[in-house]
């Protein structure tokens, strides 16, 4: 570990921007009704056409920094309602009421963006190197396989403190050891971690466990959960209990989830930055349909609710501190491995992402 | 047009001091009981004595920085309310309890200041060149010619971007299509805007008009409206409508108000900087008495309402998006003729006063 | 005086260190319920062991800065609730869940602390020096000799400000006038101010007086009072009514309490610098046991709560006109001789600590 990996995430933004962000929920995009938000500290419209189609763009008129969500749709195009300037969907103005001319300068910053798994994801770094593989495989709330509820909350924090939060499930013994009903072992025994290209693999088995309050047994049981935590902050996590003995016949590796008691359940999460000490957390979570149903759903929900409420109160308090810290140093310890291993690969892709003059966010003129 | 005349408002306060500033309405100022505010950053306190005289101090006791806002009248005197040092009218420290020796620098600033058009207006420039033929005629609430409603709104966003709004009536084609009704034309045409000795003036006639919310006809009409805006930020604007070929019989030029199809209306509004990202907006508007009634008056409040909170929404949204904008830079269209005149005409006469000691408000011992 | 003795209190703190802080009542510290302050700008956790053994820590765990006054009592240990780490009373990890080995640096600062006069009083300077013989004496909410009521309130303004206040009596003339019922001797008269080792002693008597709202007199009296106010911020106080001529027969001296008409009341005060903007104020007022009872505790805690409103009102403001002028520079008065000694004491007191490496507060690795 190098000691610059031990300060801790501040307002400065340090975040990879070559990577699909999630910036809304599929239904929060109505017809021809420009959203905003703010994403990397940028803000951001986006809107989808009465076609269907998605655009997004930088939400900041180019005339005198009115934001274009105010704005009107017009076809594919999007109508600053300050003076009434038309963007087409790349950004460039192509009306200025009263202008004959209009300079090529005219133009903000345009965002691929892309409807999957019910988010709204955008691209916030150079759109070039914008390759829809790259969107983690999450599940969408109208998935086939899964009853899945959702939610989301907004944080008085750095994105990144969330992201650190579900690099390490050591929290689970104690922030949650009640609402998720999470044993001692999260704590006192390592999980499995393996670095991915764009991101970390984290997988273990709880053995002789009661389960959790998401799937409570009266026989002990082997317990299993994996998740990938991926670039920019997305987690994907199947999770489900096992006859006892299971995690020893597939020596602690990877069991066969359709042979999971009472099946197994998916959550996806995405930590979105909106700006250096704000983020917005989206989730939905619930269980595989031929071994759930609505009830089981709102009853996860209910424990998503609670848990989710105590990690934002300790990130929240965490922020705090280290709002009133003068050199805020972080002491890793044994169960921040994938934390390091995430933050290590985020810092080398945001230092290749500012060498490289063509994928550098904060250069526009290289975007439009 | 220079390249810093692009640059955006910002916290540092870029505005003439040597103008007279709305402080508030005249009926704000009971008898005796002071009246605080901030203009251009500086506490200011008013108070009108018994005998009706109005005097205006900074807001801020020698002694400890108690806001004498907080204090007691006493004839033409005000004393401090945390350890009783009083101030006569013109600043100067006259006593201080328990102690015979007053130290000839314990003086505040005094502030000309002067009751007219239902306004209090304070100069905030240097004192020696207050002159009262400066203050912009507006039209008083007790006004025999005009039935005016009134109201004001605190804003969150830089005075400059509220001044922005209201040199450039295009705005109205969008932000206001709907409660004032305003056609396309403002947008699609030019107004014809001359410079003024302080500040410019906007004059427009619609040909073929179908009226306005605030005047609405059933046949075509020519509506006319012109307006003043003058250093710091006051407008007075008159408008009416007139029948059609009006404007080509005048050839574009001034009509006879008095041939108004029900008469003309007027509306005077001031913007007042509070600090370099507040803004106090205040304002009044009515019919003329010939042809106008109360009901007229409040049918026109309720516009005024809807319509001035449009621009609220839109300028406080415009100034979150400047904040978070790294180097803001403006640009200029062809509606802009009116902002670009004031404002290269307030940058103009900042850096006359700022060349010019005796007129610099931060150097305070210059005016005590 | 010397000039820099004129600047005012600003955000960069500017307290002694090696003092006794009142952090909260001792009825605010719950057996293994850990409690949350801050102190100096220090995030500081209190907690009462279930053997009721007090002890004080940085609010900070050593791994992510998770406030540890989020987490749990085990024993005399203090559990962080986020990862699990456990920390002794002497702010060493002793426990890393998952991990052998735990480094020697894994230490948080403790704080001595002391519960006396129903307070707890943290010492924030350097340990090797608390000496409880520093701890003001306050008089306690079981005192067998006074009824007190007591209350709390948390300022938006400098600590700094609050002991200004509580050192120059003279602002009961005005601030008061109506809530004590002080008449104008407090501002035309000097008190008696004597330096103390860490703190002044004010004394006076005001001949002739019909009292105050505390404590009305149909016939004339003398009444005394007299305060220590003590590093950091602690004021001590006796006050009553005496038979008339009785302060020239002690000559304004020390009269013999027993005497007073009505008996006397007591008041122990204390600001507590949470930040270098906001405060705590500490107090409890009642009659002596002999002579008062608890209506008489209420009549006085009711004018307390009109009177410190009054002093908060006033102090707030204060702050507010500070924060706005670029170099405040305060100009004293002959009342200010108060807070003039007590402040250069202050000021002393902080440049030999500053000067002494092992009681610099900010070097933390001296501390732990």
């Amino acid at each position: 570990m190098q000691p610059d990996e031990k300060r801790v995430s501040n307002p400065t933004l340090n975040y990879v921007a070559n990577a699909w962000f999630v910036a809304a929920w599929s239904h929060d995009l109505e017809k021809e009704k420009p959203f905003g938000t703010t994403i990397l500290n940028e803000p951001v419209v986006i809107w989808r056409t009465a076609a269907g189609t998605l655009h997004a763009l930088q939400d900041r008129c180019v005339h005198r920094f009115a934001p274009l969500s105010l704005g009107r749709c017009e076809g594919e195009r999007l109508r600053c309602m300050y003076h009434g300037l038309l963007f087409d969907h790349e950004g460039s103005v192509v009306e200025i009421p009263g202008q004959e001319l209009i300079p090529s300068s005219a133009k903000v910053r345009s965002f691929p963006v892309i409807e999957r798994h019910s988010w709204i994801w955008v691209w916030m770094g150079d759109p070039a190197l914008a390759d829809a593989q790259l969107i983690p495989p999450a599940v969408g709330l109208d998935d086939p396989d899964y009853i899945l509820g959702h939610g989301q909350l907004d944080y008085a924090a750095a994105a990144r403190l969330i992201n650190d939060n579900l690099l390490d499930f050591s929290h689970l013994s104690f922030v949650h050891a009640e609402s998720f009903g999470s044993g001692p072992q999260f704590a006192t025994s390592q999980a499995n971690i393996t670095p991915l290209e764009r991101g970390i693999r984290y997988q273990r088995w709880i053995e002789g466990s009661s389960g959790t309050a998401a799937r409570k047994n009266d026989e002990p049981v082997d317990s299993y959960m994996s998740y990938d935590f991926l670039i920019p902050g997305v987690l994907l996590m199947v999770g489900g209990n096992f006859p006892l003995g299971t995690a020893k016949q597939c020596e602690g590796g990877v069991p066969d989830l359709a042979l999971a008691i009472n099946g197994v359940t998916f959550t996806s999460q995405a930590v979105t930055p909106l700006t250096g000490n704000t983020a917005r957390y989206f989730f939905s979570w619930g269980p595989h349909r031929e071994h759930g149903d609505e009830a089981q759903r709102d009853m996860l929900m209910g424990i998503a609710a609670k848990a989710f409420h105590e990690d934002k109160v300790m990130i929240e308090a965490q922020q705090r501190v280290i709002d009133i810290t003068p050199v805020p140093q972080v002491m890793p310890t044994a169960h921040d491995r994938g934390v390091t291993l995430f933050n290590r690969l985020v810092d080398k892709m945001v230092r290749a992402e500012r060498k490289a003059p063509e994928a550098e966010p904060a250069a526009e003129s290289t975007n439009v």
